[in-house]
């Protein structure tokens, strides 16, 4: 059973302002909690619908039915458990290699693919400006599968950072040096832009290496990549060698 | 403003034995909208809620309140107009270039943004099984932002014509060659499998040149890339020249 006062809560924590006030958030589906249990986060609260889960003791696991976690989802498609986690603080930025980071992403989805882009292509920091949609939104945690446990982030005045940055800076724009053709250090800060406005002119200003992701269609056309798939490919170029 | 039967029509759309019986399609939003206006597509009638698309004749166009227009639309965020399209019969296949193959990509989210991303690189033709989703599904025209309309799609046994082409076939495993250091050829047809299953074990020995992406974090834990940005990767190595 769910009380009345845990589905009230845990339906809350899909708002930031109340993940902040009570400092938890929540994951859903086997794969992303079993990761986040493997991690350094602190289990407040697992509900399932199975008798799984061994590891997690009795006092922190509630077996409840399909319809009551169905109460609690965030989700279109339900899974088959919901886990509350207690929300670390922040640590402190990873200022080596290759950083990414990101000017306003609003789509969760689209934070989500990136922060497991950055995972796999094994970039240990993420700093977003504090306009980027929330980490602990769960449709992010369900997107990033786990890698949230596994990537330093950050939210921060980006500017400001960018601005004082002994790193090199780099952007992608239609009037950049082309990205196949050029030499891509270890060491310095991708910036990602928004959606729609791609990055702001203020941080535009503070770019040291202006990159372009040339197009092989049809140039009158074919208009602009996703934000995570344009992520994918120019993590890929600096990280093949 | 819009009569019942045109609601019934317009939202049973959403479903693919609908969009067949009927041979009608319908995409959301000024931008998409446009670029199929621009293509080969016949519009059969517009929704808008503003006097726009000063090209639609008065014959093909109704303007709806927002109201009306949230009685049709597939999208949890609607738009301002919603366009009614006849559904083209297929063309013949280009069997020559890199083609993309798609095994049983069910999201369609993925299937859109892999769309876009063939359009980018100026992929001409796109092979679906049989159980990949539906292109004409309202969520896939969303993603494709219009990419739809500029890349030859076509849903066959794509086993079939695998085992008889004469193309080199491709595929990413986790045992295949590194790609970064392959040569990659300007044809052939590069085959992304199922979300959860990855390539079917039919088409697997089917697969001429098993590929690998490498992965540069933790090789103990982060799992897989999402197939749209698998794609996108492997894309960029095959056209990055």
């Amino acid at each position: 059973m769910v009380s009345k006062n845990q589905i009230k809560l845990i339906t809350s924590l899909q708002q930031k302002k109340y993940r902040i006030a009570n400092k938890l958030f929540f994951a859903e589906g086997v794969k992303g909690i079993q990761e986040l249990l493997d991690s350094d986060f602190v289990l407040e609260h697992l509900y399932t619908t199975q008798n799984d889960f061994d590891a997690v003791s009795k006092e922190k696991k509630t077996i409840v039915s399909a319809s009551d976690l169905k109460k609690l989802t965030a989700l279109a498609t339900s899974n088959s458990c919901l886990a509350v986690f207690k929300m670390p603080t922040e640590k402190p930025i990873i200022e080596t290699g290759l950083i990414v980071a990101l000017d306003s992403i609003r789509d969760p989805g689209n934070l989500g693919t990136i922060l497991r882009l950055c995972d796999w292509f094994g970039i240990q920091q993420v700093l977003c400006s504090k306009e980027t949609v929330d980490v602990y939104n769960p449709k992010v945690v369900q997107a990033t599968m786990g890698s949230i446990a596994r990537v330093n982030i950050n939210y921060i005045d980006l500017n400001a950072f960018v601005a004082t940055t002994k790193l090199s800076v780099f952007g992608t724009f239609m009037d950049g040096t082309n990205i196949y053709k050029s030499v891509l250090p270890k060491e310095g800060i991708i910036i990602m832009g928004n959606e729609a406005n791609g990055i702001s002119t203020e941080l535009e200003k503070l770019v040291t290496s202006r990159l372009t992701i040339p197009r092989f269609g049809d140039l009158q056309k074919t208009e602009s990549l996703n934000v995570a798939t344009a992520t994918a490919i120019v993590l890929s170029e600096f990280c093949r060698g």
